[in-house]
């Protein structure tokens, strides 16, 4: 069977998921899974499908083709179409924290995660013996104000190189310009280490020791152009007390980090997350 | 508009979407929300829809009446039909604890729920001040094992008398029987004080505290007659230590019933709730 | 017996613990509960004790001024001495929402809250129904930009009046004037309906809608003339997701809004909360 | 300085506290952290001190022995005094799983974990490689029911030839027999995948999937010869719902069992926990 999975949106009205169904249902196709949601302050509607269809019989492009002409034009959607047999491509970005890397290389290496690595990149040396023990490519890519023009150059030629997907800024010291993001919309992937929007910014586990927090947060979002500020894909927090300092902090906090930017990864990997107006639809 | 929500369950098989949200349409319906859910363990497909047609035109029982013949039939359909329009009528029964009573009727009262509580029923005369404060009629009906069935059958005539749809115990400290259990299957909601299948029974803030539990919980479930084993509407748990002695549990567990036990009503009221084989399908 | 709980913040310095369990001690008392934190940052020691004397041998007048001349002027202490058997007055400011109300008072009446409150004041007349319902004293006094001066006047000279030892906002919708807070230091106790810092003054629930976030939260805090600034007692969250509209967060935030604060009162009858430095230690 | 974690408990009785920090003033000690509980049902009362000495005046097996005769006799306490220089040895147990063996090795490279491990065992050789990736020596020691006896002797033979203090069972699959326990009462920590007394035993994944429970967990306690009943020493829970099927529900369990098993640990090498009567008490 040919999988595949169906991101739309667009302007609310009657009779889009009759005539979606319906659509399918003429190709020769069976929803094996379907969500929908209105965002009924904007009027925007969203949907996403998995569906089957027989493998002699299909032709994805063509598929797609009369999707766009019977369907997708009339309703003026945007949409994507996904063949669930091709592994999405993550590159790695990281600097000097060693735990988000491990925990994803871990995932990887059980089956966790869908996803092909091609590479991992660094500002920094220090991962490189991680990276050599899962067997990843590793490029040291040097940065400072003055080369970053030039390593975000050496970075994207990677990536598109090796036709990289999507970015992921584990604990990624770097702030990535527009260069890179507007070649990945919505498809770079940082996690913060603070409940956003509280402590934007740098040191937020100073911040929140500071303001004398009782539950600190971690957040995994889009990266735009305004620091962090991206749309929010997935936030977990844990319970502190005035016993713990600010290293007990950065030591909890490490804990939220991985798990949350793991779930962000899965998530957008599965193509569970829509982005509309600077917010996100996750359908789980 | 004439809002309608549907349920359906049935065996997993190709084309169940696409045919009722066919149906739909040329019944001139819109959908406006759609949710489903299959058990591929079981491979059985669940669905629910909310869907508007055009008042003038519309006869409910007329619909139904084509839903029965041209999908549910042929599908093998179990189903419900809810209109939107007709509140369900809710019975309470409780004992002597206040907690539950008192956050339900503050809700009530604030219009969070969409419901009409026709009377409370109680084994003991502690909490009628309670109910003459929000204007509800108070039934005692007194309860040994001697009067117990004599007990039920007054319960029952009240529930058939007012056109009770559910009944919640909030934490109404009688076994339910089957006689009542049989006229509302998954229709009588109950709170029990523990994190089930942990602690079933009696005394369970006691068994945590014996056990030396770290996480205490509260489970809201449809009673069957299998005590405390019926299907599981919501869960949730709080931390707790060793510095909490069996009555900061029992205060901390009043917080936790009350939420779980609200939620559950919520989730029940909306039409979220779907049973089958002692588990539920809770589209939230 | 005589019960004291002695709270003591002072430089951090060698031997302060062996001297006070010696003061004790030599006193004729049995230290029944001790606990104690330094801040490192800020070279803080922070204790506090609960303790019994026998009642015939024991003044507590006495014990406080031997108290203050032994130990606490030569530590350079700040110190607070309460005896558990006087019951503390608190009161409680509300506007029209009723949900934490209904939550304070169904935990006073089924004696959760070891308190006692002589009145009610709210700047409407709404939910006077509620407190006479429970039999508590209810003041409305009107709060315009003109009478703010005047209202808050008549408000002190009530607290005054019952010697009132701390007030609850009970989301009570007007700022507070320095006026009232000089009064009572760290004994205006607020809830504010976000995870504070984030979202900090009107409609943050309207914010975080906004924002996109997976999480919302209720921040309980001591009232300071920095708005929403002041020293965090207690926080909680909740998950939310695309489907909760601004309405589902409202929904949501009031259990959070009512837990929180519930918790934060009973931290602070029970004496578990010392403030420094706009932070707490909260010993529970 | 020379630092000191004392812990004590004894049946309750006027005066400990006050004697034990006299105890230590008078041996020109600091106490930088003083923790206690008194369970009032088993009239127990627990306690937990840091305290520091000077170098060159200190020395602790005199200050053992001075302790044992002038306080531990004279309260029949049971008690433990370790030196903070001294780092306890972990020995870990795995079989095939390898998502804690990676947590715990990539915390343990990072810094996080204040413990020596010499030596991994396992009854597989699957996880071989990752052993040598962090370069600690694995043992393959195989297990059948007729080779468990020789197998576990070789396992004690190991951890005495290494001095180990505790093991650490990172989902090693083989039922631990009384032979290693009583060498290691309360010192042989095991994960178990479920939200124990809930699912004890073999595929609680599948139990709690069967059950529909809208919670999982995972438990950390120390191993006893009732199995999956010892005394608890950390539990955490995920939410699931009716879409996780048993493998997500065993993914998001990884998570859990991660997290849990490193939390127990790290509370396990700082001595902050306590057991009595098959219960602990854990001084965070």
């Amino acid at each position: 069977m040919n999988k595949l999975t169906i991101l739309i949106h667009c302007n609310d009205q009657p009779g889009i998921i009759a005539n979606v169904t319906n659509f399918i249902a003429n190709n020769k196709g069976n929803i094996i899974y379907i969500d929908q949601h209105v965002d009924r302050e904007q009027n925007i509607f969203f949907m996403r499908l998995e569906s089957e269809f027989e493998h002699n019989t299909f032709n994805t492009e063509a598929f797609k083709a009369t999707f766009k002409q019977e369907l997708a034009d009339c309703f003026k959607m945007k949409w994507r179409i996904y063949s669930t047999e091709i592994k999405p491509k993550m590159a790695l970005f990281v600097s000097k924290y060693d735990h988000c890397l491990y925990d994803i290389l871990g995932r990887y290496n059980s089956g966790e995660l869908d996803v092909d690595i091609p590479f991992i990149i660094s500002n920094h040396n220090t991962l490189k013996p991680i990276a050599d023990s899962f067997n990843i490519p590793f490029y040291h890519i040097p940065m400072t104000k003055e080369t970053k023009a030039q390593a975000e150059h050496q970075q994207l030629d990677l990536c598109k190189k090796h036709g990289v997907n999507f970015i992921v800024l584990a604990r990624y010291m770097q702030i990535v310009s527009n260069k890179i993001i507007s070649q990945y919309p919505n498809k770079v992937i940082n996690i913060h280490h603070s409940f956003l929007p509280a402590f934007v910014g740098a040191k937020p586990y100073h911040s929140a020791y500071k303001r004398g927090v009782k539950i600190i947060g971690a957040t995994s979002h889009y990266v735009t152009e305004d620091l962090d500020a991206g749309p929010i894909i997935e936030q977990d927090v844990a319970r502190v007390s005035h016993t713990h300092a600010i290293n007990d902090l950065i030591a909890k906090g490490r804990d939220l980090e991985k798990i949350v930017l793991a779930n962000a990864i899965k998530l957008h990997i599965k193509r569970k997350v829509m982005v509309f107006n600077n917010k996100t639809v996750v359908f789980s």
